[in-house]
């Protein structure tokens, strides 16, 4: 692949913009309720022709009790087995969501799912902005990606890549033809803080003119990606009759998601005060580091190595190219 | 009151910590079931006789959940109403655990009460140590609150004083003869972070230090106290239809709990950009800004004055001294 060579994709004609998956992540919860708000107004029609928006609250009632979900994680039953096998009368509530919003949004894998969904998430992890995909070579993603780096310079932005097949993808972005999610951080489960909502609306508003400028024909320019490619995680020390944590991360390692981390470096603070090290054998980059939710799931942190992508060019395919090239056919 | 007057208190025999009575705080959850543990370990005679701690976990369902509470808040369950009311069938679980409590560590205003109760709080709040109580002539607590700030001057601590009559007092603390809430923060719920964690373990320590030098006869000087009286809170801006929130806590003013906010300072940041003001007509002092557990309560911040309390010296009442003089009788 010669980067200067312009790849040709379909036109991006539906995009979903979803928020409230994680019913206590309010950046997204109040950003979807406010798009929800300011679409009633008058738009430009040419604004509206470029791309068609879905603005979607995914789990209302986990956002009433300010919780992250009623039965179970609904951003992972997303999953080819989850949406497909037969379904008990006693399904989890969030089973049953998962299957309404694929035929929503979806279904996954078929050539009806939307172009392309944008997932809205919060962490208390100190990850700034991130984008979360399942592929390191979906270049719609990283176009995105590099377009929020440059038009929000002053933002830490990374791009995180689950290596995971199709089939076993398990969140609510993998229902569209592309997808990732918009995590912010960091910010408290259960509160909204002003900066992590304005970057949440900022970085929404690039992906949107992101889009209306691919659909209407802009070329955007080859170059580089610096993709963080999960590793693995690590649980927290746990008591082994109570399974109760017996630590917290290291006050050193607090907060330094994507500092690399060497082997021997301080890891966990016991609750007793010792200090506890990373006995892994190579350095790797740490992220999503004490997550709330992940409490639940035995994950402290997660660990990653970091590749730099070559991207080439794109431009929208010819016979698909937006609006105002239609009108003057 | 002349400052250099030794006041004579009796002695403090029974101290009671409490973890747990909000189960997603989880700095105080993990310090209590981590005393509990050293509890076991061998202590010195003459430290136990010196005090008597109890160690309590106050919702163990709630911190089974990670919960604030399962029904209701069970730091709002210890008025007298809530207390001494008929209690139907199907009271919430927090109101038939307060009462448990109360019989435990009281019966509040009793002469039977422990002499003094410690109870654990995190908020998401920038406060960094307090100790909320409902006198600003408990002398107890005063003298505490000193202690704390000489032996840790590393860390912000302040002194809140809720002006709420006995009878209304509605928190575990009021079932002591003294109490406070020892409130550390910013940590989000559902989350533990080293540095909060170990501030509040040093913290009671240090209490428990206090009380075993004053229960063995110490005199502890007189002084002043900072104390931030409540006045008043103010709840986001609401839509009036929904009762939804349509603002955060201003960029300009999160995490700035304890500086003085003017008439006209930035308050709230709406969800579409605009900035609204303090319109209050005095300069007060803000805190418990942006606590998430205070949006279901209509609490955006509380408000408070400053003023400096004289304390006097104090000393235990002679016949009450503690175990290293009565060995000597």
């Amino acid at each position: 692949m010669e980067v200067d060579q312009v790849v040709r994709l379909p036109r991006l004609s539906r995009v979903a913009v979803c928020g409230g998956t994680h019913g206590n992540e309010l950046s997204g919860v109040y950003l979807v309720k406010e798009l929800l708000k300011e679409e009633r107004k008058v738009m430009e029609e040419d604004e509206k022709k470029l791309v068609s928006v879905l603005l979607v609250l995914s789990n209302l009632p986990a956002m009433q009790q300010c919780h992250r979900y009623v039965d179970t994680d609904l951003n992972r039953s997303f999953t080819h087995a989850t949406l497909n096998d037969p379904i008990s009368d006693v399904a989890p509530y969030e089973v049953i969501r998962a299957r309404e919003l694929n035929a929503m949004l979806g279904p996954k894998g078929s050539p009806e799912a939307v172009d392309l969904v944008c997932d809205l998430h919060n962490t208390t992890a100190n990850m700034g902005l991130c984008l979360i995909a399942y592929s390191d070579r979906d270049w719609i993603c990283m176009h995105i990606f590099r377009h929020l780096q440059r038009e929000m310079p002053d933002t830490p932005i990374r791009f995180i890549h689950f290596d995971i097949a199709d089939k076993e993808s398990f969140s609510l972005d993998s229902v569209g033809k592309h997808g990732f999610a918009l995590e912010l951080g960091p910010q408290p489960h259960g509160v909204v803080r002003s900066n992590i909502y304005t970057a949440m609306k900022v970085g929404v508003q690039h992906m949107l003119n992101w889009v209306r400028l691919f659909n209407s024909g802009t070329v955007f320019e080859g170059g580089f990606v610096d993709v963080y490619t999960l590793i693995k995680h690590i649980d927290y020390p746990r008591d082994s009759e109570t399974h109760n944590i017996t630590a917290a991360i290291h006050p050193h390692l607090q907060d330094r998601d994507f500092c690399l981390l060497h082997p021997e470096d301080p890891l966990f603070q016991t609750f007793s005060g010792e200090t506890l090290t990373y006995k892994g054998n190579e350095p790797l980059y740490p992220f999503f580091i004490n997550e709330g939710a992940y409490y639940e799931k035995g994950i402290a942190l997660y660990l990653a190595r970091k590749r730099r992508v070559v991207v080439p060019a794109i431009q929208v395919q010819p016979e698909q190219q937006g609006f105002a090239s239609k009108k003057e056919e």
